[in-house]
């Protein structure tokens, strides 16, 4: 039986620009039909940081300097963003697969992501997102339409949102037919579109859903073997950028808290990465986290490089 | 066996602002679940012209009035308007089925629509798109990005993009294989994101498919029984708006040709519809279209309202 495996795709296997993207799917795309090839069933997460954050900048601008466009609820630039980095991925996936005259077939499923209104996270948002406003305008919307700004040294205000958990993936039954079927699924893009459960059914929520979490939440829900979180640095590292730097080869969750609790990861960067294997590692009968660059994906599933977060023997 | 239908969504069905659409996709939404609840197969593939306007307008707008945000392709623009659409389409959904307790799924799938750089819609583009620019600023682009402008009406240049015929829909057999499962399957949104195969692979090209004929592509390549176009009128007409109006009934495919060859649909407008309906009942065994309107869906469906086209007897 073919080993399923959960990539979660960073930045860096994105791009900034439409070009630059385009550029780098290629080489990313190569990387995952590798894998496919292979005999690993693949199924892709991914970031959106830069592209939500242009799409937002791009229709906040607009909307407020006279285009006369309407103004795009946070949770919409998300389901945007998604359309744009899935074709994008799709596309590379699909000229990959064809070159290699492989018979599999990719697509990308747009994705909302539960989570609770009652996330601690909604009480302190933190995520910065779109164009500075005045502190004029910006108290004008925080009592219009319940945003919320914070100034941003001394650039002027800016709104920021909540970074709440995944709580469940609404389209998951139809992802697991899909995998079940040997595709490769483009899902959770951005960490999903999310949503929060009401009486009268699911609505969209203005916030950041971390991508590695919910590539983690995904890889548990569909029975995955391995999660592996893809991004810029070759291992996971205790005393980063310092003179006493050390690799990790491997950790066991009960370390990893450990390593977690004494501060050695960056939130926002290398902190939620390691929260998501261990919240995979912790969820799963059997079954691996690995935090490895985009470039040696192979070599990681391998166990040639990599940060391999294990359970606790 | 259930009756498979393809239905072909226009603007009345979503709306020009995130706000409206919101509203107006939950009597969309209400209308697709109730026929799913009497026994139909549903497809659904839609429009997108005020979305990928807006988005496009403001990507364009963003990009050239210093937001420091990049230019956005147009087929980029597309794949985005069938994530922001596609979000709406199926949470609406979702919420529906989950109301009325129907055990089955919907998903968007980011679809990609090939084209034929030999056709002959490249050679006079006609699809006014984005912003309006100056003489200077869209004779410089024409020359450096080999973009088309025409001279609108005295407001200035606007770039104009083809409107090829589609060819194939790229990610079909994952849409079969979904649609074989049960799935609502939400697709080829705006006629699909528009990319012509080139030695290297698929890749994005501008221009507009239109809706109507890659939903009648689909619907043959379904082997669906019905493809059903949904608009704001209740039926087609002849003489449209004139003294001697006539409401049709049905047509065979003959006398549709004939009327059109009379001049008496207008073009992007209820003429891509008709040839639309055409071109899936002259390809298909068996099989009827419908223009019909959104609001009397399931009426047409029954035979009681709407313009039938049909084989010549």
């Amino acid at each position: 039986m073919a080993k399923r495996i959960v990539l979660a795709l960073g930045g860096n296997a994105l791009g900034q620009t439409p070009q630059e993207q385009l550029r780098l799917v290629k080489k990313t795309a190569k990387i995952i039909v590798e894998l496919v090839e292979e005999g690993y069933e693949v199924i892709i997460g991914h970031g959106n940081g830069p592209q939500i954050g242009m799409i937002n900048l791009a229709m906040d601008f607009a909307c407020t300097n006279g285009a006369k466009t309407p103004s795009i609820p946070f949770a919409e630039c998300g389901a945007m963003s998604q359309g744009y980095i899935g074709y994008h991925l799709q596309q590379a996936i699909t000229n990959q697969l064809r070159k290699r005259n492989l018979n599999r077939r990719v697509a990308s499923i747009i994705t909302q992501v539960v989570v609770s209104p009652d996330d601690p996270a909604f009480e302190r948002p933190t995520k910065p997102i779109g164009i500075f406003y005045s502190k004029e305008e910006a108290t004008q919307m925080q009592q219009e339409q319940e945003m919320v700004f914070i100034e941003d040294a001394g650039r002027g205000y800016r709104r920021v949102v909540a970074s709440p958990e995944p709580v469940s993936i609404v389209e998951l039954p139809v992802i697991q037919q899909m995998v079940e079927l040997q595709n490769i699924v483009i899902t959770v893009g951005g960490g999903g579109i999310p949503v929060v459960d009401h009486q009268d059914g699911y609505h969209g929520i203005a916030a950041v859903i971390d991508k590695d979490k919910s590539s983690a939440k995904l890889a548990v829900d569909l029975n995955a073997e391995m999660l592996i979180i893809l991004t810029a640095v070759e291992r996971v590292c205790l005393n980063y950028k310092q003179p006493n730097q050390q690799e990790l080869h491997q950790m066991t969750v009960s370390q990893a808290k450990e390593y977690i609790a004494q501060g050695h990861f960056a939130s926002g960067s290398m902190l939620p990465k390691v929260e998501a294997c261990v919240s995979f590692v912790e969820c799963i009968s059997e079954g691996t986290a690995v935090i490895a660059s985009l470039d040696c994906a192979r070599q990681a599933l391998q166990g040639k490089t990599g940060t391999k977060i294990i359970k606790d023997r």
